[in-house]
């Protein structure tokens, strides 16, 4: 694991690092922020992981959605990895487009050629980078959360439901919920995954949860201005599925936000304040 | 003035214009936050104006440095100008340098050809921005403040210590302090404005301060690990001007912290707090 930039904010660390991911087959990059140990101690802090949207990298959520500050109040290690496999030899979209391939992993495993070789972002999020995060960094291993936004909110939740003994808190802004209904989802995972829709259902969030209710809480914020809302997004699929399968959600509308990062930073607290109670209940 | 985009941030707007500037002679965008109404009221509203670093545009201020959540709170307009004139026949650096031309105005209007055409950034922030902003926005043209980063902390700076009617409260984040000493404020004065040097005192806060203190208390926070300390930043050269005119200052030197907007992130807070309280005073 090698140091990128390291820079003090609120009194923690903001550090960028790279290292050789095995499952991919190529170098990554993740964005680290960990608290003031001369308030908190020197951890195992409780950690939040942040899987970001389509287009970004490990810096959007960085430098845009303004978590250090309750990150610091809290003691809290917030974990922002890149959204997809990068470098020489990773293909990406033919035709250069924004919501496939580079920038656009999905949080899935390919099972198709030539996605298939780097494309396993899934194994990377639930094994590699906790693995590693957990032995280089002071996190600690059973206080783990997940939390992102658009593609990354259909991360987290999806990842969350299918391992919510160790993803334990979830929440997502304006996440793709029902994927397999979408264009975006559609394209993705019928390169990724093929034309055969019964492979999609193990990542599609509302599939998962009616057969699979986490048990934990999870929160979910949405823009009503948001311009996806009605196309891509479709959160009342979501909140249908847990209804009827008992899965325990808050689902807040917000009035006149959009898709951007504006609407993160402005409810990025709540977001929080809400894993870092539930981590650290007795 | 045109809408380029309007965004829910906190409650109140973050919205980007343009304009077409008859000082600079092209067309210049800027941001602004508008407070809630349904909180604050109709306005006009207490108004700060932003002068980013070089290489910024009106963005980097708006979507990295958290102001927005604090300007809700207290019911403060925010506007963030670009840093030069650009566009069709805005001659830049030759070499393409960062630090000189397009991107880098220093607040100074420039009496050197081919410069002097476009390059008046002193004017712009000084008189057509304010009138503009006050006609077409609820910003309270009798409680106005000043506040920068880098070049434009010495944008800042000089343009309160030459107008402390207009812009009454000033603050700065690792300003440039003196320019005439260092080499990024000599490479730009020698070009905007000439090699005569007795022309570069009336942009220069440390001689500026020196002869004309503001009666106003400026507030100064400066990173220590910051790469540029020594030799382009030197705040203890305005400190000692500051001491010597009788100018009240709060410098504060910040341990561990660097020269990016991470560290303008964790005290923006305060700087916003500072203005608004010396603003509304009665």
């Amino acid at each position: 694991m090698n140091i990128i930039s390291k820079t003090r904010s609120f009194g923690g660390t903001q550090s960028v690092h790279s290292h050789v991911s095995e499952v991919l087959g190529c170098d990554m990059r993740f964005a680290v922020f960990t608290p003031p140990a001369d308030v908190h101690g020197a951890g195992p802090y409780p950690v939040l992981y942040w899987l970001s949207g389509l287009t970004c990298t490990e810096e959007n959520f960085t430098a845009k959605a303004g978590a250090q500050r309750i990150a610091a109040e809290l003691g809290l290690v917030v974990v922002a990895p890149d959204t997809s496999p990068r470098g020489e030899g990773v293909p990406g979209d033919p035709d250069g487009a924004y919501d496939f391939g580079l920038g656009a992993g999905f949080y899935l495993n390919a099972t198709e050629s030539p996605w298939s070789k780097h494309y396993k972002m899934y194994s990377y999020i639930t094994r590699e980078l906790p693995t590693l995060i957990e032995k280089e960094l002071p996190a600690d291993a059973v206080r783990a959360g997940i939390f992102g936004h658009s593609m990354g909110g259909h991360g987290a939740l999806t990842i969350h439901l299918k391992h919510p003994d160790k993803f334990k808190t979830c929440s997502a802004f304006s996440p793709i919920v029902a994927p397999s209904e979408v264009p975006w989802g559609k394209k993705a995972f019928s390169n990724y995954l093929g034309s055969d829709e019964s492979a999609w259902a193990a990542y599609d969030a509302s599939a998962l949860v009616s057969k699979n209710p986490s048990g934990a809480d999870i929160l979910i914020d949405q823009g009503m201005a948001d311009q996806f809302l009605e196309e891509q997004l479709k959160p009342e699929r979501f909140a249908a599925a847990c209804q009827a399968s008992g899965q325990s959600l808050t689902l807040r509308m917000q009035d006149g936000y959009d898709h951007s990062y504006y609407f993160i930073a402005t409810f990025i607290e709540d977001h929080l304040r809400w894993h870092y109670e539930r981590l650290t209940r007795r």
